[in-house]
């Protein structure tokens, strides 16, 4: 078997936004897709370690933001690799809320939408959500984010609890040539040594914004 | 709710291919999505109405064959637009079987992935199908087909057994400009009159293969 022929099936990226309780919770996926168009139902899948997973469970709605392509560099840093069980993520960015107070990115997104969970299914680390559409709306005229396009043009990496992690970080292995990566998420800086150490100390890792003291050479 | 968002849902395009009893059977899809990666697994959704949803029941095990960008203009024709209760979709193509004997095409797609359904949930009028991954394999180094680059590049039509075929129906009502329009799949010829009526008489509709005559003026 070779899984990098998984390498071909293609996403989107999104960030799923619900309720702790009060506070916002949420994370980024990959796996949003249309199940079916009368009624509108669609589906994600989402790891059971992520915080958001949980919340979900209770909250029984969700809202999905669709990521563009000009979605700001570091909101994969901040919903992809770190806990809503820690903070609310929403805080670092511009957000609005669904009619029934479910919380989504109103910059740099194609758009939102509304889910309440219909029916979910345990499937080994992760649970599949089924959840009929109930608010919908375009926010920006840009193409929306691929997931391919995240890997080939922002050079960006796989969290952890993706169902792709591990597909991804063979991929990694056979392609990584760059000469420091990010001790956070693992972003690999693709220049060489030499432009790394001339980079000014403001420099932030695009993908979660860590400073350059927690990139480490390869 | 503004429909037209769920255009923003980013998709590949497959041909799953299974067995009903000793023929072949099989159906275009744009739903498949890894879900986990320990081990590795699926998801598909697929019509009730799709023949192939009732042999995959019975059979247990599907190929899923990934469309790359150079796939042959006709291969959605073929399996989108016909049923596999009529035919043997797969003997009007290039086509291997996996170890178990799925069928997979093996001209223009970038690879294959053999699956086991272990689950499967009843959503309305479709089932989504969760399987585990048996066998992949790459066939071909090129991008894989998308379900934007196939409306945007190709100017194709979506199924009316697809999950978002009210959305595309919607968008096609929105920005069909075209001057005729093919009769059996609903591709629309996009030039003007003119150029339709000096069209040579062997040409073909590239979605469905069906020949001018089956075009209707808009």
């Amino acid at each position: 078997m070779d899984i990098t022929t998984l390498f071909n099936l293609s996403y989107g990226l999104f960030v799923i936004g619900t309720k702790d309780g009060e506070r916002n919770a949420g994370c980024v996926v990959n796996t949003v897709s249309q199940a079916t168009s009368k009624p509108i139902t669609l589906t994600v899948c989402i790891n059971k370690d992520n915080y958001t997973n949980a919340c979900i469970k209770k909250t029984k709605e969700f809202a999905v933001s669709i990521l563009s392509e000009r979605i700001a560099e570091n909101i994969i840093g901040i919903f992809g690799f770190s806990s809503s069980r820690d903070k609310d993520k929403f805080s670092e960015v511009s957000y609005g809320l669904t009619a029934s107070g479910m919380p989504y990115i109103n910059e740099g997104c194609t758009g939102y939408i509304q889910c309440k969970v219909i029916n979910f299914v345990d499937n080994y680390t992760h649970t599949i959500f089924i959840a009929e559409v109930q608010e919908a709306e375009n926010l920006l005229k840009e193409p929306p984010m691929t997931y391919a396009y995240y890997h080939k043009v922002i050079k960006g990496k796989t969290p952890k609890n993706a169902p792709g992690y591990v597909v991804a970080e063979a991929k990694e292995a056979e392609t990584a040539k760059g000469a420091y990566k990010c001790g956070v998420c693992g972003y690999i800086y693709t220049g060489s040594r030499e432009e790394f150490k001339q980079l000014s100390d403001e420099y932030r890792c695009p993908i979660c914004g860590s400073g350059k003291s927690v990139f480490n050479p390869l």
